[in-house]
């Protein structure tokens, strides 16, 4: 089971936006056991769509596109591949309904050629998109599925996960995968390998193990590959490997089924019923916003200070002036009066603070552009750390927020482990 | 003058990394008046490196290849490069002593498998990689153009600005081309159309303009378009064309040469020496983390206050308890109460607030998911917005941003224009 991805866009091919759609759609189906084995951009071209869907017809079993389905004269791919296979256009009632609905939702009149965006090719089955007004198209063709998806990112994602990959599981009877992460800090990824050599020589031949070394942790995948009907033994299978695995290294386990720290800091806090603050110099906000990028950060989430000024680490923060004038706002003293200041003033059980030179400007001979540091406080005590990083603003700011999350996560678990 | 991009990697085929390098290398390419005509992601197999390496030559003057070039076995780039050319490796001693220098600097020892990232084939030109261990590759092969650049997004674009681009231009003769960036807000994309149209046909025929609408403005890109020689010619065009447009739309015209909201913030504030404070809810830190993520922030930006529980809206903000009882957090007063707050506490000339139901809980019948108070204030008033925006958390935020970005800059300019 093969498939390609053709991406089709002028402002893809310009760069004027970045192709977020490849690796989502790849991500889904490799999720589901289907592999990828190319992804193509192409503009809104009639010669080249045509040119790039033989090629991937001759490549894979599956061919996926979005893109250029939109009503205006530039958008082709519909009638491109009516003319691909040899059909012809015809309103479809129920792409016709959906369209309208949205055009009243709106408030909007539908036009004429807004309505030409329900008219589909005679021999596609027609997906509602009910997000948006391009039809989703199902082609079926030598044996082979051909399937055109709008290019906005939410309408292409909603029909992949509703409607898409169920029924390419169901049309090819593709292999079951079930994929398990275990999220694991505090250990090297070598020292790991070697602690948990035995366990990993002891999987069943249907799991295989991947390392995925993150900043700040190390995420264990474990995937489980079968027949189409065997969900179920596979998922006792991994669920065993899982329950396996805590005597050997579970003091370095901090969670399953994460994506990243910040999910991670999220579940940590809510585990252990904690409240949180955040003090931010050179991080700006950035670390506020990881957390309230994710629903539900008010269960856990105080609020925070981005405190750019020194004044602000005065007035809002409670930083005490001689502190700043004896030591400088890039001290330890001051990133511990910022934590302590924050995590007092809103009130909550633990606190985080950051400044540092985020760079181009404002570093020094003892304070080069790049030096962090990090304070951690909690109703015990405080714990602050220097990082020395480059001259990159954008990598030293997410750097600072990896290395903050992680140091929060290992004090909040050595204080609260049951 | 055409190109075509070849990334190359697993982790993009499978999506575990979103490719922004072809996006990126495309703008490049474009801004010196090289187009692209197809940019394709393929695995680290060797069949189709050499299968898209044909394919795009076939296509193209240029092809850009990224990826593959790491010390590890699954890196085939390098050597099926130097097949492809029928040529053998070597190891360049200008490539030795980067990767020597740079394994010093980290402290590591240089081991022999690291020791290969200075082989190069002989027939292609070594371009030192200052920014990394995988030295950049040139070759010309039939009149044509193919050049080999690491997969780490900053060491490419270091190399693609500094050596690639202009050496492609030199290479190839290429046409000049001079963009200019104008920022119009206040009026919608066909008012200004019509307003602007005689001197837009007015416009030399080496001139093209483009409408680029943007969230909460309109991006007008005038592009001059001559030959390689015509740098100056095509300048003093664009510069005339700038001059000719202020009498007719300069009291819609907020800047020049940026590329959204927050630079032009940024550019608002520091141009009138004024400063900005925040204070978010339901942006949760992304107007201060936008602003910060710019050099240069501390010369306007006070900082910021993330209100996400009402405590926090009381203590840090000074919101009435009263006003948070009678009218709710989501609601005009609370938010006037929170922009003037802060632009009090944080001592600043302007402040922006936000309080609103990102969802997807929270909603009720009154105030549904996507209701959002926004709030400016400046020394002499405060002005409160009301919006309703959908049930997609992301999408609330981002909106949120922009409008208060864009109600900010109107403010700032009815109050301080000369």
């Amino acid at each position: 089971m093969k498939a390609t991805i053709l991406n089709i866009g002028d402002e893809l091919l310009i760069g004027q936006v970045t192709n977020t759609n490849a690796a989502r759609m790849s991500q889904m189906l490799i999720a589901v056991g289907i592999d990828v084995c190319g992804t193509y951009v192409i503009g809104d071209n009639a010669h080249d769509i045509r040119t790039y869907l033989q090629h991937c017809l001759d490549r894979s079993d599956v061919v996926l596109i979005t893109g250029g389905l939109g009503p205006t004269k530039d958008d082709i791919t519909k009638k491109t591949l009516c003319e691909f296979f040899g059909s012809e256009l015809y309103e479809n009632p129920e792409a016709l309904a959906n369209v309208r609905r949205i055009f009243e939702s709106r408030g909007y009149e539908l036009t004429p050629i807004n309505r030409q965006q329900s008219w589909v090719p005679r021999c596609c089955t027609m997906i509602n998109n009910v997000l948006g007004t391009a039809p989703c198209m199902w082609f079926e063709h030598q044996g082979k599925v051909i399937v055109s998806l709008p290019g906005v990112p939410f309408e292409m994602v909603n029909l992949m996960e509703t409607e898409i990959v169920p029924r390419l599981q169901q049309h090819f009877l593709t292999d079951q995968i079930i994929n398990k992460n275990i999220l694991v800090q505090g250990i090297g990824e070598s020292f790991l390998s070697d602690m948990i050599e035995s366990w990993e020589l002891a999987l069943p031949s249907t799991i295989r193990l991947a390392y995925l070394p993150q900043a700040g942790m190390v995420k264990l995948r474990l995937t489980a590959r079968g027949g189409h009907d065997d969900h179920n033994l596979l998922q006792a299978q991994i669920d065993q490997a899982v329950r396996d695995l805590y005597p050997i290294a579970g003091q370095y386990i901090v969670g399953e089924d994460m994506e990243n720290l910040p999910e991670l800091v999220a579940y940590t806090m809510k585990r252990y019923g904690k409240t949180l603050a955040t003090a931010e110099s050179c991080t700006g906000g950035q670390l506020a916003q990881q957390l309230t990028a994710m629903a539900g950060a008010s269960e856990y989430f105080r609020g925070g200070i981005v405190a750019y000024s020194n004044e602000v680490k005065e007035c809002a923060l409670g930083v005490n002036h001689q502190t700043l004038l004896d030591h400088g706002a890039v001290s330890e003293q001051t990133v511990r009066e910022m934590a302590e200041g924050v995590r007092q003033r809103l009130g909550a059980d633990y606190a985080v603070a950051t400044t540092g030179i985020a760079g181009p400007g404002g570093g020094t001979a003892q304070k080069p552009v790049g030096t962090v540091w990090i304070g951690i406080a909690s109703q015990h005590r405080t714990v602050a750390k220097l990082m020395k990083f480059g001259d990159r603003r954008a990598q030293t700011i997410d750097r600072t927020c990896f290395t903050v999350w992680s140091e929060l996560i290992k004090l909040v678990k050595e204080e609260c482990h049951e």
